[in-house]
């Protein structure tokens, strides 16, 4: 295979957000895929916040990038070179292929995808990482039932917009936290969540009690920090709250903030339970499934948030941060 | 009925420790019961840490004591004037019979205790609200499987001190946070605990290192604060966070301190759940039944911590935030 293979490498790590300088945009030429591999011509890079962590030392669910090694992510492409007998060329592939142009990966280490099913980039929405985040750690963890009142923070992101809509489709209330009303109303009118806190704007404490007026049972947590506090302090009588992210704290220089108000599980008899989507990798496929039935009948919406071209990796990866993308952010190479 | 009965009454709602001028002490005729009612002799007080809680003005799993009413509290006394059929003068009766010497109940807001089973003490400890609280908290809530580590803090309290041989008992290993080396050898050679850790004089995260090498699978939390935080740091995979109190920070006139360490439930796919009695008041009797059995046949040991005189009410009951008790507090009358 002839070629050149742009990558962005870690560099060094992040002090806060990620600089420029935590990065090295690196130029190689394209490899050949040894027995059992397969060669990814990348199409889309998935940037979710879960990869400030991984940019982290330090004990976590998954070791560290290493210093030097190529970023981690997810991506979709297609397959143009295979020494794998159960993938052809031409086929299209997702897994953790790394922000590159090219991927080497193991056959086995990836997971065919069909473009004439859903568009390649819903594979990393909707049909990925954040769909399946979304459908267990809201199915498996909150647990919602009719009529309850489901809050999430983060409710404009890949995630959060999905956790909404599964939980209408399960007859819950939905009511969403975001920035802006922009993004407050793109969950009013495209996702059909009931009502929208916009927490730039509102005062949280009482927009909580005008929205949520029974409680909140379960409240699903993309964001840590004041949000968390103050939707502690309005759970319902066992609550449950999913922490599945806590994007506010990953770029502290000082310690997280901690929930003050965690006593409110005592009085409530609440929990909170935290929530990784690799506990769930034996159970993917039943997740893509159902989210792909909701898809195809137009009960579920996915949006992306499409950004151009890998050079842009490094600034388009703080939109996570800044709060600036509706749906999933991804990166078109 | 003749006499005098003396009281301790909430004047004010204490900021802080509570002061001797958060309370009046009363002294008033002994009442009549009237229809239904019964008059109970109070032989023993509790002092529990909930009781700081219920002086505070504001929504929790049950209302403030009303300024200038009788403090609300356990106790067990003996019927010494009944309008209740169904009981007798000469009775022995537990409830919350409040902070004095002789109290009107409904005689279907008390529950009969037998002295010649366990002394009338321990219906306020293993036998009380201290014992269904550790057996439901630990049991129901924590979950602990043969072989698991489960932690407790206030380890040396009336609760901590149940959790631990109920883990035992159960299989699991036990190790105890408390205060000082004749709390920690009392865990160790009366109690049958494996390990302790002195919060006083031993590095937490360097001994949960030493004391729990696998991990904690459950952790039960009387504290909060930096104990809670350092345990959170030591979770297993899946590990179960009870949340029973939070004795440190009760009497904070600064906002309570958030668990930092909160992120660790995510990257281990653990919970925090809250936990009252009272939410298992219905299942009262079969966890008093079960801990009856294990004192009876020795396997359980109750350790009360018996003060004297209702006058001493105020100045005792500090004796549970300054960490001075060993075993369940109790006031004798």
């Amino acid at each position: 295979m002839d070629g050149v293979n742009h990558q962005f490498r870690l560099a060094a790590r992040p002090v806060g957000l990620p600089k420029p300088s935590d990065w090295t945009y690196v130029e190689e030429p394209v490899a050949e895929p040894g027995e059992g591999e397969v060669l990814v011509k990348v199409a889309y890079v998935s940037l979710d916040p879960a990869m400030r962590g991984w940019m982290n030392e330090g004990r976590s669910y998954i070791p560290p990038v290493g210093i030097g090694e190529v970023m981690r992510a997810f991506a979709v492409g297609e397959v143009v070179a295979s020494k794998d007998p159960d993938v052809a060329v031409g086929e299209h592939v997702g897994g953790l292929l790394g922000v590159q142009e090219y991927a080497i990966a193991n056959g086995k280490g990836v997971f065919k995808v069909d473009p004439s099913l859903a568009p390649l980039q819903v594979y990393l929405g909707a049909l990925g990482m954040p769909g399946v985040t979304a459908y267990f750690g809201l199915l498996d963890i909150g647990r919602p039932q009719e009529g309850e009142t489901v809050l999430v923070s983060g409710a404009a992101g890949a995630v959060g917009g999905l956790v909404g809509q599964i939980a209408k489709l399960k007859g819950a209330r939905a009511v969403g936290i975001a920035g802006g009303p922009e993004k407050c109303g793109h969950l009013l009118e495209d996702l059909g969540f009931d009502a929208t806190i916009d927490y730039k704007s509102e005062d949280l404490d009482a927009a909580l009690s005008e929205t949520c007026p029974n409680g909140v049972d379960v409240y699903f947590d993309n964001v840590g920090g004041e949000i968390l506090d103050a939707a502690l302090a309005h759970l319902a009588r066992k609550a449950r709250v999913v922490i599945c992210g806590a994007i506010s704290q990953y770029n502290n220089t000082e310690p997280v903030r901690g929930p003050s108000n965690y006593l409110s599980l005592l009085v409530n008899h609440a929990s909170m339970t935290g929530f990784v989507m690799s506990d769930y990798l034996d159970r993917y496929a039943e997740a893509v499934r159902e989210m792909a039935g909701w898809l195809a009948s137009g009960q579920l919406i996915s949006r992306e948030d499409i950004a151009q071209g890998l050079e842009n990796f490094p600034e388009v990866l703080l939109r996570l941060f800044s709060g600036e993308n509706t749906g999933k952010l991804v990166l078109e190479i």
